[in-house]
């Protein structure tokens, strides 16, 4: 496959079990190319959910994919990490030490822009964190607008939440970028919680991992039994969701998703629902149908790609692989 | 079975057509007293209700069992009815017409009172409109709680609602109401959309109702008709599903819903969630588990029971039978 | 004057010092004709508010006008009590000790309704604590309003409040109460901190008092020099507001408040700011224009009102003057 | 005067008729220095805001000062300019037709952020419009507080505001913004409408510029009249008040206002009150103060600053007189 067919994305993130594994997707499937990485304040904080996205790149073997910092902090509001999913690190469970790559000198916003405007053809923006930086970045330079393709983010549900009854994580650590992301005009598909709890790292899957004769094959499945502990612990789960990746694989055709067109607000202001992503289904609220939600996934297919570009990315150096990422171009 | 050996109840209701049947199954099942009957504005206006109790009501002999007008607006907010679900008389579809019974010359909280404070046992009250009513009950004499052993209302959800894709009509139409009765101190079970959304009016059931040798039987069936129709044109549900009948069937034992409790918040405040109940099922949030909700429903039974009762009342009357509610003993 | 002549007003109030005013007022003054007294929860319990009415009535020598307690908590939310400004009985200062006439034995809202229904013409209602007893008559009786002639309540204000920067003690106390009663389509008043912050009792105020040759001027300049005290250690004022007795003033003919019709609308949902009213005195919103708000004082004539009604009170009982209130008639 | 002895500050604005003169203000007083300008959308859109803040600059002779274009939108929500009160182009009345400066290639927020670590001692940054591109300099750069001396905002109000009945234009206009600013940690002042209702430019005042045998002073003249003439139809003021230079005049010692340290939140979530900034002088919430709030304002010693400044800007050009601004240093 033509490098330069791939579709040219950035991941904005805050790694994170489940970043983890969707910068692992980004940087493994050959129809995506990463041109960037940048992170937010969510899981953990910004310094370590920086750390982390380098430690990842470099055990993927991409250390040529920039990576900026960006926001520390929601818009409006206080941080709240969830050190009870992910750990005192964000990325408890595997061993990732290590030499890594060396964080870019300008902020997120400043990177995201430069590599927009500097893109051949038009930008998937996939945001796995707090949407912190991509609604600086639509504030703050509204011209890229013109070469952003989409804006996938994982975040929101149609039914319950996880942080609160009905938010999720993502949208409630900042509701107030959701909005800017979810008002701004452009495409975008959210990946909620609706469709990640259908993706459970079962036994099975992690087993899978683990049999890979690969060094990442053996981090993915530690990520996935240190994950497991804490949804177990936290919510009941049996085995626990993957939500992340799943907003990269929105970015790859053929789709393993489905989604419908319907009308997304974001609560800002409710007492108990602050966060929540109130989505119309039914079309009862007479509002404009802007979002792509999605309400499926081909739970195998998904699957299958993840393990794919982990195969992918854990196999022998190939000298003739041509360089990830736009480099140094920018 | 002894007349009072039955559980004596009061149904504070809105009919509409699930309302009905609601009515149908408190008169009907021998484990139940109909005490009285009160009326509230929601479904339909006011006087559309009140005129649709007595009629059904009339419709299954229980003229005895009094009924009184109760608010006729929500607390706070206007008023809008659900016309497009129950149509214009917000019982559309049998032909009810016919001699009833009166209604009372006090109004809903009073008789409300009275039937509480003269049961030889606490009451159980049952609600299945908005609960304006019972909240005005619950603030201007809160001796009676001394006396009342449960309320058991439908409304809300778990997950997602019908009104707005998080509020559920009864508790969006009064949410300040809904609020004073969650926080009452009272014992609470909440039927909502999670559970009534599988007790699913098929064909099969419909039919069953049309093919009772009743009159009954075949209002039944005609309610649900209707029914069907609005449910698949405003939701697109195949069928339509029954909520009201399944409150008293909460009251009856043996039970045929299973509860879990929990810590339930009405939103008051939100700009696309007001009314939502916001149920933490997870216990993230720390408050206090007072409400007994439904979480799940033996649909088979809960049939069986629904249409055991509208088979006794379409028999041929029974001279022997004693007269059911309080009558004029108030 | 003829007695007959006289305006009927109800006092709904929760005592509290300037209540204790208010309520002197309305006895004392020959124009209005005090058909009964209800108490609510406000600036001290409700058993302490209704002792403190009975207390103050018997001190007037009014033990024949009937006192019915009602709402002992707001509709919404907790009840909390201005102790820090009335004392721990709610009305510390002066002894008052003595015997007194008894709580009715009906609900403030079964008296209200009473009352209102039998008064040959229509009915003044005048609320100097939080509205909820109001409220919860005009939803649960709202054929009341065909006799009610105007709801005058001490409350609220157009600039900053005094429990919160911008809520009112009595409107903040039950902000759906204020709500529903602004909304309710009756003439209202809103005698705000606006106009009975200009109503300070100075010392040459409280030295009249005192040098009355009566036991209740004495009664009068206690429960103002207690006020003096807290409000001096609460708010820095130099010298106390009287806000109640000022709603009573605007009873009477001819005014001694200036009044503009503007649209207040209540708010319930801020963080900050519930129970502000929020007065459109610029007619910005568009909404419409319901109540009668004070904007201006005549300071000298108020006092002159309060201290005219309280010489009458205290001199010597004259056997002549016929009973005040509608005694046994209802 | 050394120039360098001057403070130096950055003006963020949204000329505007008294953003026009807080400009004239900033660029006339010897003591300030003033390092660029800033523009934001609020009284107009950002096109007008921007080519107003160019023409008055070239009309004060200041066109070495770089200005650079900000956000053109609110934060959250839509915008609402203020055409009612500013006429269309935002600066209606005076002829400002002529050759300007050019605007900077970089956005508002990058020009803030050069300038202030260019800057050799702790900058003073004046907001007198909408603070979104204040709030995105501090969430984008963060590190750039090192270097901030104070923030000076023109908005809210102790008391009642004019967009609404509790909120002021600017702070309604972006009320995360300000949010944003009022939490940030940095020493802030608040110059609000309770004291900008006192410099009112009365017929005497709008004289005295009219009067100056400069054309400068004529353009004075012309934006207070009209000015005037939509404050007199609008709000019914007889002169209309100067709201912007006093943020201005705030930074210059010695100083022409008083200050009160107190908390000070900003309502975002009120259904009538969405932008009131509430400020606790009463210290009744027990929040942090963290504001210096304008409680009062010495008038005289106000218009005397500015129409030296005015004055000295109009008069004829002194060649020995240095550049103003930090010109191409950035």
């Amino acid at each position: 496959m033509n490098e330069f067919a791939a579709r040219p994305v950035i991941v904005d993130c805050d790694p994170g079990h489940d970043d983890a594994l969707a910068l692992l997707l980004a940087v493994g499937d050959p129809r995506l190319r990463l041109l960037g990485v940048t992170t937010v304040a969510g899981n953990q904080t910004l310094p370590r959910t920086t750390a982390n996205a380098l430690k990842i790149l470099a055990r993927a073997g991409a250390t040529d994919v920039p990576v900026a910092a960006g926001c520390a902090r929601p818009l409006v509001g206080e941080l709240r990490v969830a050190e009870d999913i992910h750990g005192a690190s964000g990325l408890d469970g595997p061993d990732l030490e290590g030499p890594t790559g060396e964080v870019a000198d300008v902020p997120a916003v400043e990177l995201m822009r430069r590599l927009i405007e500097h893109s051949a053809e038009p930008v998937t923006l996939i945001a796995t964190g707090p949407l912190t930086n991509v609604a600086l970045l639509l504030r703050s330079h509204p011209g890229v607008t013109a070469n952003l393709r989409r804006i996938i983010f994982m975040g929101g549900s149609t039914e319950r939440g996880n942080t609160t009854p009905y938010a999720e994580f993502n949208i409630v650590t900042d509701p107030e970028a959701a909005d800017i992301v979810l008002r701004s005009g452009l495409p975008t598909t959210m990946i909620g919680l609706n469709v990640t709890h259908r993706a459970l790292a079962t036994d099975e899957i992690i087993a899978e991992f683990r049999a890979m004769p690969t060094r990442l094959g053996a981090v993915c499945a530690d990520l996935l039994t240190f994950f497991a502990g804490t949804y177990r612990r936290e919510f009941g789960f049996a085995h626990p969701p993957v939500h992340d990746p799943i907003a990269v694989a929105a970015a790859i055709a053929p789709p393993t998703i489905t989604t419908t067109r319907a009308a997304v607000a974001v609560e800002l202001t409710g007492t108990h629902t602050r966060g929540a992503t109130v989505v119309d289904l039914h079309r009862r609220t007479g509002a404009v149908l802007r979002t792509d939600v999605a309400v499926d996934l081909d739970v195998d297919a998904f699957w299958r790609l993840l393990m794919t570009a982990v195969r992918t990315l854990g196999g022998p150096p190939d000298p003739a692989q041509p360089a990830r990422g736009s480099g140094g171009a920018i």
